[in-house]
């Protein structure tokens, strides 16, 4: 997308996720994978396994703890002057009007998440809002997947374009 | 208000529930229950525990189970001739905007009760769904108990006398 | 085993386990498929989903209402006359010294199975003792699987043939 | 004890643990709460709530996350030249024969924590293994509580006595 605007000779990306992690994984790695590269920007996009994970493994991430790691998250970039965007996370299952088994933790963890942007001054990219009207309006099934993910949770090539866009919009909006 | 209707001499009015069944205890206690009682008309409401337990204690019910055992239960009743009203789980959290961490599958849970009723030709209490919109309307602090429960899960007066209502509208409507 | 040991004419094995299944839900399909079939020896083995899906889905048993469906399961057996022969769970995880993560729950749910066998006067062919033995045994490098099962739950030939020794085992001893 | 010994005025003691906190949690606080005070000696005692969470609310520890935090911890307090005495997790329910839920995975985070000490370098309290072998000797009815702890997992005074004991032990020992 860059490229398609001529303007990627200005941006250098730096991709920093790692499969399965969860908030207090961040923090424990963001000083060699993060913050030692001196960012302009940096997306904040965690919360998907720490729901998640409550019901698969019982080692998701309590609420409280949620917010206590993500804010010293933002708090040492702060420091660093980085440019911080927070994202929702998307969406653990694609059935419509509420009916994934994660939803209601899922838009609880997002609430908080926007309201740690509020405190702190930071854009948000609210995937969790923008995955479910997308969804409410794309399918028409009610399949549990393959709209914007393979899986319910991983995004397939239509989800992640749309996630890069919205990216995008957000890095160009100040 | 049977009393209060003049029409209590009509009824006999006999609970069989107990705190903590899940979908499983109510078909193996059944018989002795509620069959040998030889019922008129039959109110089946379970579900919180299927779903609330998974949290918990790890032992709520699997969806496919929790319909299989709801349908076997159903087939002993009408076998036995008794009309059969089935209600949706009310609720566990009153938080609005469907952020309790179960909203999700709670509204999943009710809504094969709900597909259960049509298949069988039974009516139904929607609880789920009159609760939701009554947090939405009368919970402007957005509390997470205290508008129809005690504990987000336990009704309080106003919530038994909700689900009486709403009882008694069912029996009345044929 | 039997046609080794010229007795198969004795004997007609029926097969009525099903995969994913809990106590409850022999329970729901044990008429069908033990009862009517009229047997003169019938085998419970159950336990291991029973514990296995608390961690791996939320949607295990509690041990009181294991106990509870266990003891219908052989109350509804025994009016049938049928010989009852009750197997503990064999084992979530091969590793020695209890360090599996269910080994104290699969410990606690085989405790429950004995007790019952005690007081319903029933044989028990304890896999979960013979199975703990053999792996402290025959497993040098602390493997978590592939000494009797091929994924830590599900048996192996080694793991097969060793449960049909001793069922065979139980079979003949009255 | 210290007093008693009459060596309390060549130490002090600072207090740093805090309710219902996992390995990360104390990861998250350490430089305020445990290094800002140049301590000589620090004892690590952690690991219930990471395993206990994972049946009460679905937000224990991985293992493999378990072990990265811990050693993390070791790290920063080794750059301190702090002695660094590591206690095994005592328990989670007082019953025998390790027929506690959790006994499988406290004995494993339990390895954990002893692989982490021979690593580095560090002395172990070896709780668990001191609390197991007091109850198989001292719970003649095999309660589940009452011995060391009130309630299965919180001390009461002779669990606490016996923490101190070999606390003090370890201290002495060079």
């Amino acid at each position: 997308m860059l490229k398609q605007k001529g303007i990627d000779a200005q941006y250098e990306l730096i991709g920093a996720g790692i499969s399965g992690n969860k908030v207090y994984d961040l923090y424990l790695r963001m000083d060699s994978d993060v913050v030692m590269k001196n960012p302009d920007v940096v997306f904040i996009y965690i919360g998907v396994n720490d729901v998640w994970h409550k019901s698969t493994s019982g080692t998701g991430t309590d609420a409280v703890k949620f917010e206590r790691f993500y804010t010293a998250i933002i708090k040492k970039l702060k420091e660093k002057n980085a440019r911080v965007i927070l994202c929702t996370p998307a969406t653990i299952g694609e059935k419509k009007g509420y009916t994934n088994q994660q939803d209601g933790d899922m838009n609880y963890y997002s609430e908080i998440i926007r309201r740690i942007a509020g405190g702190n001054n930071c854009q948000v990219v609210d995937l969790r809002s923008i995955f479910h009207e997308y969804d409410e309006r794309n399918n028409p099934e009610n399949k549990d997947r393959g709209i914007l993910t393979t899986d319910g949770v991983h995004l397939n090539s239509a989800g992640n374009k749309l996630v890069a866009e919205k990216m995008l919009d957000a890095i160009m909006t100040r």
